[in-house]
């Protein structure tokens, strides 16, 4: 660029093409997250150096020796990532040399930065993902406590939000309870994909340089070494296969967010949330607002978008390291921060509900939960299912002109549509007991809940196993 | 709606409401590639009633045979769904009552169109998943012979697409054998989450009648029961998994593809695709245009969207089925017939593509390809990484001031930027021996890309076993 | 291929690799949707090559009257589009030569399918966004008839899903037609964004023939020429444009959609749609499902993914044709299916709903709707809004506590909270009253929501002239 | 949440539930970048309390000044966010009580969060438009230059990856010059939409207080007042146009860096990007990457996904204020942030590229650019064009058969193909002239680039005066 052109853009631009390009590239906001993970696969990476003879005894001991003493310094805030050095692997190098001077550079004897960042980023994820995935048992447990508690709670089951059939509320937990443990075995199934060793695939081809990459995998703790340096620095399935299992937690709990706001409007008015997790109006003082659903609701898209941020990256790339790549940390980031919040918001509050019993008990008489019943009652007579739908739909019809629910009808009336009914139809018309009729495995029946309730524990039990 | 609304709309309109919302909400262009599937979910259904009293022997019989039939009438043809009759379900049961009378409506005893379409799509997902899984390991053997045929060719391996190291061919495959297998992985476990029976879920809550869930189970091959009757109904992760699996996959086909074309340019120059899968120009007669590979590469975004749009309509549905699922259904059929297509397409171009390794050599001379062997020659003499690096660096400009490449540098000029440098500096200078000096485990040399095959029959073998 | 790897995969696929690349590079079941576009085309590009001398005038006749009688065979279904010319413009240039020999073929000089497929979908866009744009207005018209109809009706007004102050239901209906206008809005800049005529671009150069642009432009009626044949020939902006304006629709017609729903929910139960619009369960005799509208929902995710698609397709494309774009009109046309399809359902179902006015009325006692009244009654007493808003929190806990509504508060009790509310506060406790104080510019007054009848007649009128 | 239930989960968690629900609904550390907006808003909100009588001369004196220092405490760091506070709106009020007393709560008399919020945020785009659109101006001039400096340079142009004509660079400039000019566009039109005066919209239904919108409209220098209160509180729209045109321009600078990325390889090596923007490899040496251009292909998902993040989170809600809208700042702010960022690097890059014509010069004679120019030949020759498309395709294949370009033909090989082909086919055979040749309108002629440029000129004057 001569000197003309340079003054062109330099009259605009508050800094020069060097600091600018300084902020563009720099990756330290977010990949100083990982400077522990940097020092682990140093030291690491410095032991097999030692056990293949590229450093001495005292070398290495040296070399440790920083190491700890750097980890010190970040962690006790002395030392501070600088933006010209770019990303937390130049930082922490270049303290090293600092404290070391030319043995410090050796620790970066047979690396490259593309196999160093796998090493930090697969460390990370393993890390985050147990965390979360403890969380998530966690709040495994408290749905199942939650359903243990209401299983004797009627509430309306929807379909098409309409009154469909009574179900347990225990029932309604434990459908969450499953949902949740898929997204674990998904979470699972992410980690056993990250737990893979890249470091000693080089920039991209391996190295000249006698590697022991057994001796490396061993020291950091991953179940295997990755088979093909190529793949190595360019995979980012790992991180997908997290931000997919991510996004189907986050797509559950938007789904259990959406009904708990529905139960707690005036209308619904089934529950009450705890009030740590409300919020009230500036303008209006009546309004106590389930705020922490909403967010957890409205966060579903910031997930979501993190998947396809990284998905629309990678697309079309071309094999191995590319920069676009460098971009793959925000999303992923964001999301363990945001699903790590969820759960520390979601938990409590679904323990802490209060359901208004009281309240939903006049709900179970309307929309003419139990029709599916009646009409199964006539099944057991002998009629086939579809007549006795039509039957009940002429009841029901019958019901709404003269604003009467079943249980108002006389025999007369009954008969009138079908001949079949008889006097025992009354004894049908009990939400609990048409709750505890659908004892089909799986049902809604109060055994069947507690059946899912003692299968729960024992899933439970087999993921804290693994 | 009064006479007068009626008309204002009605001159706009080319068709009464009753018949946009057929229209609307009919799903049988979809839906009707269920029929096998449905037809297989009533004779289990049917078999099942039997089982537990509420079909006699010869109802049975007669719905057996009637399905039998339709099954027939279908395959050639002479049944044909009406839209009138909106989706596969009401347009089979509806022949059947059409063949058999009110025996015909006892089929849907115990049953809701909820669990039933439930079981439809899971038996054919399971179908397509295996459909899918073996022409991916089609796909992963010709990966396999292509990279044992090319193991000797070298190539320069890129990152940021500049020439970084050579590479042998081989490796190039057997990275994307690596992607590949793990898109297999996520493959098996979407068809495990996928192989959960939802028959006897009813409606939303289970059934009141006796259903025997475990003999439905057995009779469809299902691996076990659906846990909760209200998850059963509401799931939809089995299908968002295999969306997953898939876009994980064509985000592995658009980067070879992205590869391949760049090869194909006349600056690249390295392949050539088999004639079958290029096209020319209708305006330039000198074109062969990779088509078939920008098509795969087109065709990501397809998958990938489709992933968003199921995952986009389940984001904040309440429990349990609402009528916005039944728009489930375009995204994953789009999505197995795209993936089906690609398989048929890359196998046989991947097998047919010729490599002009003569046009290859010349590249492998430029781009200063083995400059890293060169540092980490000097670091097997004792020189520090971060030092070599600098020194090597100092010589690549001072061979590109000069026009020179590596090995046209006199020792004194190797000397004159270090000292250390001696006349077996000459002997590193070939791409094949640098290419097998990368013998870590994983790395590029023939040895370790030869170790790779092994390792890859036996997943593949073991891929096969499962 | 030699013929034992040939014989490797044919095994495997049921078709030759011409037979597989033929369905896969096709894109008849697309873009035969253009065919009266395409001829359009060919006959303004015939009329000008004439204009230029390429053509003489009995040349010119011959390929008019036979683009003229291929319009036909078409029309009248006895042209079918065959798979093996792959799309529609070489389905009916091929056509042309059939009738025409040598002539026939002159209609492609100077001309290019890059060009051509361009002038085609622009075409088509203009007149799919002509009809969209046309039912929206009609839809507009709706809404606002709506909302004259409905407007002393009074609803709560809801935040967070709670009650929050009392709105006339004219309104609410209102919000949307300001939020569906800025969707025509953004239609009608897509159009302007399409108009622009792209014939003689060429391949991507431009042609050495003397080709007269402004001559086709002005027949085909487009407003200016494209700048760059560069720019014509990648740019895929006009579709972008089109399906983020429908993106937006559809997030509008999904939050109406959701509204709408839980209003017919047995617990609002604000709401009637009109029968053609529901519809029954299989299973449940009772039910009425809301089905139109939890289907607009549904159908909302699959046009936002079509605009991702289109948007992933052309990231990181190079210039200028790549086959990839080939894949940019099955989520067009899919987006225009389902847009026109909405507007179909939307229109006469939101001008067919029956308000249960009944019903609604026992709502607006609850929630305190009118808290926000009494705290801005004191403020008019003087006090700052900040303690009123305090005062009246501590109002409504009593009540809450007391099980009371602010109606039936004493004097002594209002007072015992803050001694200025006076005797008249009871006159601010009417619902309707409350509505009507909100006469600030846009606010929910029947006399605000009048002021907008008439600004959004004459929107629409001003949308029509444009 | 009695003690018991409490000890459970608190034993898990580090914080108590009002601290971790603090954390998890603050939104300070977005929106705290509109705390000058937020005061701004304040004053004008002030000055029309004080005209219509709720503020005296006083009140309204000490408020302003009071506004005015505490912009300054924030200026100059002494005022911090306190997240206790949790949000911009919370903390800036609470400063100002806490400098006036009883008066500073007076601000927000007739006045909610819900129009405060939209009202700052409003200001804030319209502020970050006009800035991002002077960029992108200054972006189109450097385009415009650039063009104008290279219009001699021929280059190949492509379509399918492959040599297809011959083009002038000015050409190629001015293509991306044409595509960010409809980026400006709708980036005008985003401003267009959010110039709307949403203050004394209230909470959702306006005020009962005489409160005068259009003093604060003027005062805010807003073009309207929104017209629906409801619509104003729920409106997301003008942040989804931004986000829109944001990606628009995002896919068009990720297409421009996939052709730089390209040009910069050792095969094609057309260009070199200063060095400023890029960087070298930590392991090789050799390389000199592109890593600006990555970065900004690779930002491209970051700001898709921040556009389809925002869509989804205001799919399907209820009207009007949800708190999910709160996630709404997030990806704005990050698109903001990306486009400033990429347009500050992409305008000294463009500018300082270096164009190795020398390099450039022996591609002209590859893959037979001037095909289509030897088929026009015969065109004007009286040939049909589909029949010379194949004359010419044939020579092609006897070049590439005997090794040769098209000027090394004998005039007898090539009247063996066509006899009418005479010595003046030589004449054609120039790239210049080939270029020049494609004068249509639009077309890459040096005399069309430089209509183009005049064109270019009169767009920037027009958008400067708008």
């Amino acid at each position: 660029m001569d000197h003309k052109e340079k003054a062109l853009w330099s009259g605009r631009f508050a800094s020069s093409p060097a600091e600018i390009m300084q902020k563009y590239s720099q990756s330290l906001d977010v990949d100083w997250h990982f400077y522990r993970e940097d020092l682990q696969g140093s030291k690491a990476h410095g032991k097999m150096l030692h056990s293949i003879g590229i450093l001495d005894q005292q070398e290495l001991e040296k070399i440790l020796q920083a190491l700890e003493e750097i980890e010190q310094e970040v962690d006790n805030g002395s030392l501070q990532p600088k933006i010209s050095l770019e990303d937390v692997h130049m930082n922490l190098e270049s303290r090293l040399i600092e404290k070391l001077g030319p043995l410090g550079a050796k620790i970066h004897t047979g690396r490259s930065r593309n196999d160093q960042v796998a090493t930090d980023y697969r460390l990370y994820m393993k890390k985050s993902i147990n965390i979360i995935e403890e969380k998530m048992l966690f709040f495994l447990e408290t749905l199942l406590k939650r359903a243990e508690k209401d299983v004797d709670i009627i509430v309306p089951g929807f379909t098409h939000l309409q009154h469909a059939q009574p179900i347990s509320l225990g029932h309604y937990w434990m459908a969450y309870f499953w949902k949740f443990a898929r997204d674990i075995k998904r979470l699972k199934n992410a980690y056993h994909t990250t737990d893979v060793n890249p470091l000693g695939a080089g920039a991209l081809a391996g190295s000249t340089l006698p590697l022991d990459r057994e001796f490396t995998r061993k020291e950091l703790g991953f179940a295997i070494n990755s088979e093909n340096s190529l793949d190595t620095v360019s995979d980012r399935d790992y991180l997908l296969e997290f931000l997919f299992a991510a996004s189907t937690f986050v797509l559950h709990t938007s789904g259990l967010s959406e009904d708990l706001i529905l139960w707690c409007t005036s209308e619904f008015d089934f529950i009450e949330p705890p009030d740590a997790f409300c919020t009230g109006s500036s303008m209006m003082p009546n309004k106590k607002n389930p705020d922490a659903l909403e967010l957890t609701r409205g966060k579903t898209s910031g997930v979501l978008s993190s998947l396809y941020d990284l998905m629309i990256n990678v697309k079309g790339l071309p094999l191995t390291y590319n920069r676009d790549l460098q971009e793959d940390k925000r999303p992923v980031l964001h999301t363990i921060y945001t699903v790590n919040m969820i759960l520390d918001v979601l938990t409590p509050l679904i323990e802490g509900i209060t359901i208004k019993e009281e309240n939903i008990a006049p709900h179970l008489t309307k929309g003419f939960l139990l029709a599916t019943d009646v009409a199964e009652y006539l099944v057991t007579k002998g009629i086939p299912f579809r007549e006795t739908h039509e039957i009940v739909g002429g009841l029901v019809q019958f019901c709404i002109k003269h604003h009467k629910n079943l249980e108002d009808l006389t025999l007369e009336e009954w008969q009138s549509y079908c001949p079949t009914f008889g006097r025992d139809v009354y004894d049908i018309l009990s939400p609990q007991l048409a709750v505890d009729r659908r004892k089909t495995f799986g049902g809604t029946a109060r055994s069947e809940v507690k059946r899912q309730l003692t299968a729960g524990l024992e899933l439970i039990a087999s993921f804290k196993k693994l």
